[in-house]
């Protein structure tokens, strides 16, 4: 009984007060997924997404629009009015507003005041997915949304799905930044035993922060190698490259390959996921996810069999941060501590990149 | 993305700082339902009121009592114990309590301590409402009881139901003294579209709030055309006046006649409905409503259908405030903000009324 | 409506502010009961113990092991992992702890520091019970745990039953301590009315508190009457001696015989039950039941009768306390207030011992 030493656990209090953790503020000035684009069309869809209430819908145009979601009357929710044309129909008064966010009539006056209104958000289409951006309006610059555009190229067969996580979004980020999880969480899916020793390498750059694993030699888990040809194959190899792209963003690469075919004759299939965490409340995320390979384009039922294969891991993700979720919240101050190892290197980056961030939003606000 | 403007949001803020909303303490010094007069028998029927646990029950010789549900010793819930003859003999150590509060027995006791006694609210029987006072006791005046003589008048049949709202009370006077919303909450139980559009005149005095909307010509609902003879004339008038007559009661009285038949032929049907709202906690309002008409009295069929149909619309302002009282629940103060129309004069007069009373009484309580 | 007169209230208040209730810290310097012994074996049990979340296994050898059940690396919860021999690993990035907390292996690490672990709690097993202390390791004196040895005895038939209550550990104690409520909670088990009014004795220690109450005559509870063969018997004396010995036990040792038989030739049963309350959080509680006899040793059918009404009668407590606990919880601070009698003279000099304690061990802890 005589760990954790005192000394072990301020230095672990230290670190951990530099890094972004669940009560931080989120970060508004950012592109962050909405919805998936066949999610929203002519029916008024409330969802809330970094803790504020919005309404998205498309107008007969098929353009998508981000509205709060509360007529700035008396409250109530717009999403649970009517869609007339493009304009919103509060349910309780019939305040209406256009597709601006501007209040355009008031039933029980003759002319509509020109001051009424509620927020709207940026929203932009890209493929199958939705970016809206929740802070600072000016600063939302599109060129600023991450480049998925593997989602809908030829070369790619996509796939996609939304998973409700009951956990912050910061865990989400350190999970995939620390993929030797896949030996233990996965272990029944597409994890194997190496997978969590494998030399790896890291680049931390500000904003941008990637793991490198190579798992040589390896067995492939069913979900690849029966797609590649590679069943029972011993000498498999599997290059995985995790990069947190934005806080909106993670991707993983991975590559798989037999390593005892030489170089020039090796065929090399691709796999790219694209994490898509979107803060719904504190302890909430929307995680949507595309997984496209670039292999066995025209094989649907690959499709079908390894979207259900991977999902099914990726809900293990979900029901693991489920739990360490509620250990964090049922953790009393005094007795919390996290300590790190240097596989935590990026996430521990990471983590003090979205604080960096959150910090510097706070600050402006209090400037302003 | 130009709304809402800042010093329109501004102004709204300010106005809304003059009014009382869901975080208002309530007014005690006030005659408020407790119960409907056959709710209460000689069974121990808690109730929570004010946000403090009642105890209801009735004597043998037939009078009413309000207690304090808690026992003075160690805190049990003595509506959970017995009624013996009119003594309340609590369930967990066995004391015994008069209908006036007063510990008349400890069992473990030779001789009962005279020190001992739960808090006895006054409580008065008035047709079918029990009126509570839960306030300053020597202010308890029965006088101040609103008259509600017409729901055991011979001129009038009535009927009557207990709705339980999950919101606060502000919001229902709110609701009730903004009819407009009949266009769209209830455009499809007894609203018409041109409701929220038709001419008004509002009369505020102090703690007194009315609004009288003459609707001519318009198309009667089903639930008064078909009594009153009315069904498909398209020339009929519907002239409503809600008063906010306290903060237990709000009252709405409307005729209803062919404005076709000159005024010295005109057959006139009048309803008078009470809605009767006790703040149960800061997010649930106990909602009794009593239902009259002065027509068709014999019509015991016309009596069901109406309740009915009548009932059927008061769920769905249920359901509307339910919706508000989430969306209030979820928004943070950084970004609330409600901006009032001409519409909202009596609502707005009434909530600063609530704001002034509960202010007064908190005033009243730091100086005593 | 002149009670409770506010000089009362206020005398009440002061009495009850030298008290422990539900607010006051718990005491961690002391043994609790952790879980019966057959509970806990080779699976990962985890149990929220003084508000912390343990994990309880048993090595190979049988010693049975408290840790921490929480990652040190990402805070996942390590009675989610797995057991391998006597070591713990965690399901989430493979972290590896022995029995005594130590963290032996991080699979991405060829070398393991020797810094990272878990705290390990005393957990002492004592027949049918496991003792752990959760409060300063230095003082974990297993001299210090009650003497339970009657359970193990063969004198005594024993058997046993876990009990969930969702209310706080004081009121427990405070129920056992004022047997009166036998006659009220327990009318329709093992109470009887004169039960309330019996005479009794108390002896205040420092830290242990005894009611001794004679009810002499009276009859039996069936429970009790039949096993003896006092079914019937009006003359039948019950003697009961509550005592709380810690603040993890609390027994009850009663004597039934024949009061119309002579001092030497009555035949004497007694039973003893040990009442174990060990705080899960500040609004529930463990509540292990031990209850043995030392008559009809071999009548397992009475063992069974006996159990099951006697658990009948524990689960009316639980009761009691689940009720009292959701109206300490609802009565506002400026509304409560509870009165005292003479029979209260065990229950308020034991809560006066629980504060006590709790307060030093917080003006320790602020010192140290």
């Amino acid at each position: 009984m005589t760990l954790p030493k005192a000394e072990v656990v301020r230095a672990a209090r230290r670190a951990s007060s530099g890094m972004a953790d669940r009560d931080t503020p989120f970060i508004f000035d950012e592109w962050y997924v909405a919805a998936f684009s066949d999610d929203v069309g002519r029916a008024l869809l409330p969802r809330k997404l970094l803790g504020k209430n919005v309404l998205l819908y498309r107008t007969a145009g098929g353009e998508v629009v981000a509205l709060d979601d509360r007529c700035a009357h008396r409250s109530y929710p717009l999403s649970d009015g009517t869609l007339e044309g493009d304009t919103v129909v509060c349910g309780y008064h019939g305040f209406r507003y256009d597709a601006k966010g501007d209040c355009i009539e008031v039933p029980a006056m003759a002319k509509c005041p020109r001051s009424i209104g509620v927020k709207r958000y940026a929203l932009v289409e890209r493929g199958p997915l939705l970016w809206v951006w929740m802070g600072n309006a000016e600063a939302a610059d599109p060129a600023l949304i991450p480049d998925t555009s593997y989602h809908t190229s030829p070369e790619w067969a996509c796939s996609k799905e939304y998973l409700h996580l009951p956990g912050n979004y910061v865990s989400l980020h350190e999970n995939l930044l620390d993929l030797t999880h896949l030996s233990y969480i996965h272990a029944k899916s597409f994890g194997s035993p190496e997978y969590a020793r494998a030399p790896y390498t890291t680049e931390l750059g500000y904003g941008r922060f990637t793991v490198r694993r190579e798992v040589i030699p390896t067995v492939l888990p069913p979900v690849w190698a029966d797609p590649m040809g590679l069943t029972g194959v011993t000498t498999a190899a599997r290059i995985a490259v995790s990069a947190f792209e934005s806080p909106g963003l993670h991707r993983v690469t991975t590559s798989f390959y037999d390593s005892a075919v030489p170089e020039g004759e090796r065929v090399v299939g691709t796999i790219c996921t694209s994490h898509i965490p979107t803060p719904e409340t504190r302890t909430s995320t929307h995680y949507h996810i595309v997984h496209g390979r670039n292999f066995a384009l025209d094989d649907t039922v690959a499709t079908q069999v390894m979207h259900d294969r991977l999902f099914t891991a990726f809900r293990e993700d979900v029901d693991a941060l489920t739990k360490v979720e509620v250990v964090l919240e049922e953790t009393a101050p005094e007795d919390f501590y996290e300590i790190s190892v240097p596989t935590d290197g990026p996430s521990v980056a990471m983590r003090r990149y979205l604080l960096q961030r959150a910090d510097a939003e706070a600050q402006a606000r209090a400037e302003s």
